[in-house]
């Protein structure tokens, strides 16, 4: 028994490696790889992406696994081997009903539709993306394909990026915060909050140097991270021990502020992943939704909260003192928490942002199901715009080319935005109870218990279980958008007479 | 046939494409990754190895070589698809007589050992280090017993370099040039030649603006090359149009200059390698002479000649006006070429560098062949600069710490930088022989037609030859130290009145 469990790891070790390879080729391609270079990346990523499957379908990891079935009937379902081969299964029975090769096309053709996207996007031009996008969905659809006895195609997909999670679980999910979200968006959209200091001039140099500062408080290390610049902020890494966060700074606005405290999030979920199972996969995230509680818990639950910005606010108030000086904490509080309907998802409020990925979430589904052609999607796009947020679409850079997402082939991947934003309020109010005075320890620019907390009780569990079971674990509940409800509603109670 | 040849081609455009991407991750350790990052990355690169490993020496490959056989014999030896058989029968030769464990533990060690290298050189601590390159030259023991029936075990390593070139021609070159060279350090080393102006502030912003300058002019374009800072200078890239060099600016000296050419050399014979061969083992460099050659080329040949500086050295007396302001052309001339013997290998000028690579090339023999023991190599490194170059070594990091390769495992590997600098002189007469203008052009910034003849009688061979017939092919010759002589003694000449 030994032996086979053993070889299980060594032939999982290999795919784990080159799947943080394929991480490190990812970020590199996005912050430092001559424009040029993605002529040979897609075909490296291609080439790494048919390795690891074929090392995962192949039969001698289905012999493994028919071997280990009784060691993993008689272990702890707790432990790391129960949970190993369990994860390793999943992982299998999915990857061996796809041909490698439409694995590999897959991964070639998002490498390529990226680099198109980013030229499109520049150039607000919808028409020159199309071809890669056609063929990004055509593949998703040849993949569903590969499945027998599939209900919902969208399960297929939404399942790579939220594991175990149906989508009509996430519909339920969202049907209850659909309306709720509508109403308060009328209620709040009129309201008058001053938050013209967060637009001016704010040089580069400074915002860098502040978006250090917060990290470096929040507990990045520098012989571990690194932070650098990008068009588009994201998280990446090879590893606990070799973290990557970007950010972008518009000279036009500070808010690569948030954006920095969310990739930090990010981060060190992956930075306090458990160390003794890096080589396997139950040492990987568990899931994109539950990778996004963190970010949304550092971006919203601290870095949009009193308590920070009562530490915090003189540090911004010196790095902008044009902008700044004679704004009240209060005031800047206020215009930080701001609701207003908005064209860019990524610069959106705690209110509206759902709106944004309900949006994407039902738009998917209509494109894989062939309910909506992709070359109607920028019409389609406007149109749910301006009906869920009563936006103008003005053109398809700031509408449907504003994301990354399907270029990079991440169709399936939205709603894990707005399910981590709804986990990260029931593990934030988890904290509370854990941590009594975490409040003042963040009034006093302290943040050890906070990130001791989430490592012990969520970074921790790794990928051992489903997100629910990983997120019922830390908080003692499934995913409920009861407590997100009543947190905006706190929040924006004042607009909220009702 | 067709079906035998075209699974080869599959089967080497994978271990083609995961040798590029280590490449990449190679250059991302020294250039960008968190330091604490060395963990994963050791094993990250002993992962790649072991796959490409396994690929190449897998029994299907030696049956497919095996069914070539006919095919190879009826195309012309010159074809693309003759050479690529001969090459993956040679490679394929080479490694299935080394365990998989054996290839990707050698890796893995050298991945630490030049972490542990540059702690140890930073401390000047050889004993730091000793284990760890005791460790190396173990497994490159290990490695060449591997072989059967071999005379010379160093013939093994130097072959991973430099392809189809025994230790007894090397032996043969370097006797030829070692009594002429002592002779002409003798005769040299005493000159007054004024190179004060060398040393003093030169500000890292402009070494680096100077750099680009030059590089782009002699034809390096943002879209496909980079160019960064680092500790040690080096050549890399995913591909012809993914090239990354690097630089080092030590604002104490402008010598950053030469190394920054040095490079350029480099990355243009990379980004001119055959692009219809670039996924197969053919379309890469044929072998580290024949690199060192195109780089010695740029450093010397054209950056440390009349032609180039009187174009060029305006510029760099803009950069560097209090330094430069006043020193005429000749005499800058003069002291960039002036002849004294130092401590460091690549800050050495043209004629004591080949003794620098000589005391390397013997030491290494001597190391393989138990004749010295690791924990004697300071003293006997100290000793022998004491010999050759009358130089006295005050401490290990200006000594036997000053290199990388052998902490990157690269034991046999130094012989090529004297190979490639011969080399280069010779390849420089042919093409003056065929562009009769060329130091007209050169005087006026035109560097084309350089880089075409290079790029189609050098380059664009690949790996498709041995390095001794790519110099054929490109000059008519096999290595000859005596051009390399002729020159230095037409350049020193008045030195050298003998």
């Amino acid at each position: 028994m030994a032996d086979a469990l053993t070889q299980l790891k060594e032939r999982l070790a290999k795919v784990t490696d080159v799947e943080r390879v394929s991480r490190v080729l990812n970020w590199d391609q996005q912050t430092m790889m001559p424009p040029a270079g993605w002529r040979h990346r897609g075909e490296h990523l291609a080439t790494l992406r048919r390795i690891t499957h074929e090392l995962l379908i192949d039969k001698e990891t289905g012999r493994l696994l028919d071997e280990l079935r009784a060691l993993e009937d008689s272990l702890d379902p707790d432990s790391d081997d129960a949970a190993l081969i369990r994860v390793a299964r999943r992982d299998y029975e999915k990857a061996v009903r796809v041909p490698t090769e439409l694995r590999a096309e897959m991964t070639r053709a998002a490498a390529e539709a990226r680099t198109i996207w980013v030229k499109a996007r520049a150039e607000s031009d919808f028409e020159l993306f199309r071809p890669a996008l056609e063929r990004n969905y055509e593949l998703r659809r040849q993949y569903v394909d590969c499945f027998d006895d599939v209900d919902e195609p969208y399960d297929i997909l939404l399942d790579d990026f939220e594991p175990e999670t149906s989508t009509a679980e996430v519909t339920e999910t969202f049907a209850e915060l659909k309306p709720e979200l509508i109403r308060l968006i009328a209620e709040l959209r009129n309201e008058e909050v001053d938050d013209s200091f967060l637009r001016g001039t704010f040089a580069p140099e400074a915002q860098e140097r502040l978006a250090k500062e917060v990290v470096t408080l929040f507990g990045f290390r520098p012989d571990t991270w690194r932070l650098d610049p990008t068009e588009h902020p994201f998280a990446s890494g090879a590893g606990v021990d070799d973290i990557r966060i970007t950010t972008h700074y518009d000279p036009a606005t500070m808010k690569s502020f948030f954006s920095t405290m969310h990739e930090y999030g990010h981060g060190l979920y992956s930075h306090q992943l458990p160390r003794h199972l890096e080589s396997l996969p139950t040492g990987g995230p568990c899931s994109l939704g539950i990778h996004e509680s963190q970010s949304r818990l550092w971006e919203n639950l601290v870095g949009r909260g009193r308590p920070f910005w009562q530490f915090f606010y003189p540090r911004a108030q010196e790095t902008y003192p044009d902008q700044l000086r004679k704004v009240e904490l209060d005031d800047f509080i206020a215009g930080i928490n701001r609701v207003r309907p908005s064209l860019i998802r990524i610069k959106a409020d705690e209110v509206t942002y759902g709106m944004h990925v309900i949006l994407r979430f039902e738009l998917e589904q209509d494109l894989v199901n062939g309910r909506v052609v992709v070359s109607d999607l920028p019409h389609v796009w406007n149109e749910k715009m301006h009906e869920y947020l009563s936006v103008d679409v003005p053109n398809d850079a700031e509408g449907v080319l504003q994301d990354t997402h399907w270029a990079s082939g991440h169709i399936g991947y939205f709603s894990t935005y707005l399910l981590g934003t709804v986990m990260s309020v029931q593990i934030w109010e988890k904290v509370l109870d854990d941590v009594p005075d975490l409040e003042e320890q963040i009034e006093r620019g302290e943040f050890g218990a906070l990130r001791d907390w989430l490592g012990e009780h969520v970074h921790r569990l790794g990928r051992k279980f489903s997100p629910q079971e990983t997120l019922r674990r830390a908080t003692g509940a499934t995913i409920d958008p009861k407590p997100y409800l009543a947190y905006l509603r706190a929040k924006y109670g004042a607009g909220v007479a009702a």
